[in-house]
């Protein structure tokens, strides 16, 4: 069963009769029905009743209405309202844009506006590379999707995919002091798509394509590589790719392996996958195996879409052909992005000794984390609420933030793989242990390390 | 020759003996050399040196220079740095985007992200009418433009033209709270405009369409509102056409004329002209001559653009076909929205009695307004450095606050006209004579008002 989170958040107001008992009583009725409570704030008090807001997390919305009637069924007990936290959060989206200049009086608008602006507009005009400096795209970034591909949520188009976009951009804020904005496009043919990234390039110094489905992520961003002077990156493939390179990199260390030497099988052979097969490749891993929901990809089919078909030539050297169980015996490193519940403990007991597990798979991963830790040394996810949260928040803020510094058009795999070393070296030698092979989101050294390690790799090439 | 101007404000930084008449010798050299001295701070004491920032408006850079070697030649003096203060305002672009919600902890990230975000996102797939309640949608608008048309600088393209779109979304903030984003296209093609307009458009709750050139301004508008569900405005047409309605009203209020009553001519059949004259049509105006390059614009013509046919069909009844001196003569109202220097003094001293002249070609007016100021009872500008400025500021910030709070679709000739009412009701009657027609811009009642204004004319709808 799932537990109460904080994505379920709700804030019941309750008035009931004052009394020692009062509060105790709230706590109990929460704790019964497995509520997590959170926060209790008596709102109104009165000489024989009390108004209390009582916050928790709690599964799902069912799990929610639970809890309600339980604080409901405290004798004497009146629930006024219920607020679902996620939503309050949600009113009126959760960025803005606001002024960096004065607009106080006259001479302000001169200089903001007219006239003083002509003669910004004529510099451009006449140097158009001036645009970095006196302009937003100095440090300004597209996130770009047309919500074929949100989360776990699959296609529910541009509009639904919005709130994910103003998170991302909430977060390119926050922690690499980008400013995002995000763009939904209602298209999900891939000319178009790139022909519209093409004509709103001007406003941007970067592209960060975001949830679009495979195989036309990778057209569009090849495309728009070849056509932009800008630098565009699909998130769900490179971002993955480099902060599962810099866990990866952490996580051998632990087990004492090189990259070289071990057998890595890798579940999910979509964007995610295919990026992150390209990446371990290029760092010297020899011994990798895709598995798609067929099994071990492998050069004996016909017909593959060229992106498979790229990684059946240049993986699987024994041309295994099983299940992903079957493969998995043996190996040393499983990474999965693919789907929940694919593994058993039983499953990764037939690992190689000291095994490494990245089970990434968004909400539920591939296995369950308690159960995986049974058997492997290392065992990571995408979740908050386990040790090791493997988070491309870790890659993009930095990343682009050092792209923007450094005004690249190309992204290159020395850039990547410099995001990943400075990723992976925020954990000190003396920290990194099987339950700390990655740093938090949350600490604050990540972005700049990351920034300032794309930076100079983009100077040295 | 132009005054010295807040749009060309320089800090020359000067290092000179310290002493008594240092500074008298820095403010008579500017003095002398026709700068408009704002400010003087001294940056560094010694005992026998100051270094001195002596900020002054300049008419041009020709005359910013003429004003730094006036400085540079008092005795002793040496001449640091010279800064112009517009670019050095424009350095990073002139607004940014910024998170609403806490980011600092991981119960923060699980509602405003992963996995919070999911049930938004799903809200919105089962009813998509929810996005204007739980996304930036509530509050956006695409400041969209080719940058075909911008200010008087003519098609200089997306890329110059993005500091006027920023100036525009730092305004609509300022003064309307409303969250604008610069949209400069690199395309001229009117079906790719409107296809990629119509393709961005889930993240917005209306458009302001900004510097596209006539005649493909109309079409653009005119299909862009049959296709989208959410409001579209050509500023240059509409915000123009509500703010000369707005001065015209209080204008013939402090003449004693009415609208039906009076001979109006028009100078400049673009997209505010166009606009303008229809606007006055609804609002009783009967004698209308629009005049273009080649002077009146009459049924003489054949194979005329359709929007000037328009004008030909609706306006000089009496098919006059003479020069805009021509037709001037006699008129009660002359509104510019053309070019500079068209007429002098004498040419205003041949309308009626009581004459009105809103002279609005920027910066250059196609009259001087002191030389018209001999002859007309009221004359406007678009300047801020005379009295009555009709700017379009006093427009759209509170216009479009009023279409996002009302969920409007479509913008009606009911909501402009309210608009306008407001405006120039926000000139109290004991206010009202010839050189204060129009509100400030920095009057912080009128965005609100033109807000109220349109909610309640779209209700009434």
């Amino acid at each position: 069963m799932a537990m109460p989170s904080p994505g379920y958040s709700i804030t019941v107001r309750v008035e009931l009769p004052a009394g020692a008992t009062a509060t105790a009583a709230l706590t109990t009725a929460v704790a019964s029905a497995g509520g997590a409570l959170t926060a209790l704030d008596v709102a109104e008090s009165r000489t024989d009743r009390l108004v209390v807001d009582v916050t928790c997390d709690t599964r799902d919305e069912e799990h929610g209405e639970g809890i309600t009637e339980a604080i409901a069924g405290i004798p004497g007990a009146v629930v006024r309202k219920v607020s679902d936290q996620t939503f309050l959060l949600h009113l009126g989206g959760k960025i803005e844009v606001n002024p960096k200049v004065p607009l106080k009086h006259r001479d302000d608008l001169s200089r903001a506006y007219t006239p003083g602006v002509a003669r910004i507009c004529l510099a451009i005009a006449r140097h158009p590379e001036d645009a970095r400096r006196l302009t937003i795209k100095r440090n300004t970034v597209a996130v770009l999707t047309d919500g074929s591909a949100v989360l776990g949520l699959g296609n529910i188009g541009p509009l639904a995919a919005l709130p994910v976009m103003e998170g991302k951009a909430a977060l390119f804020k926050q922690f690499g002091g980008v400013d995002a904005w995000p763009v939904c496009l209602d298209t999900q043919d891939t000319d178009e798509i790139v022909e519209i990234a093409r004509a709103i390039a001007p406003v941007y110094g970067g592209i960060n394509l975001e949830d679009i489905s495979a195989p036309r992520c990778f057209e569009i961003e090849a495309r728009l590589r070849e056509m932009l002077d800008i630098p565009v990156f699909h998130d769900d493939q490179h971002g993955t790719a480099i902060v599962v390179l810099a866990a990866l990199t952490n996580a051998l260390r632990v087990v004492g392996k090189s990259i070289a030497d071990v057998r890595i099988v890798v579940s999910g052979v979509g964007a995610a996958g295919h990026a992150i097969i390209r990446l371990l490749l290029t760092q010297g891993a020899r011994d990798i195996i895709g598995c798609g929901r067929d099994g071990a990809v492998h050069n004996g089919h016909e017909g593959m879409e060229p992106f498979r078909q790229w990684i059946a030539d240049h993986t699987n050297s024994r041309h295994e052909a099983g299940s992903l169980k079957e493969v998995l015996a043996g190996a040393d490193v499983f990474i999965g992005v693919s789907a929940p519940d694919l593994l058993t403990g039983d499953d990764i007991a037939t690992m190689a000794p000291d095994a490494i597990v990245f089970a990434m798979a968004n909400p539920v991963p591939e296995v369950d984390p308690i159960a995986a830790s049974e058997h492997a040394k290392v065992v990571a996810t995408g979740r908050s609420d386990y040790p090791n949260q493997i988070n491309n928040v870790l890659v993009f803020p930095g990343f682009f933030r050092g792209l923007l510094d450094a005004g690249v058009s190309d992204i290159t795999d020395t850039m990547m793989v410099a995001a990943a070393t400075a990723i992976a070296d925020c954990v000190e030698p003396e920290e990194l242990n099987p339950s700390y092979i990655i740093p938090s989101v949350f600490d604050a050294s990540v972005a700049p390390a990351v920034a300032a390690a794309v930076h100079a790799a983009a100077h040295a090439s």
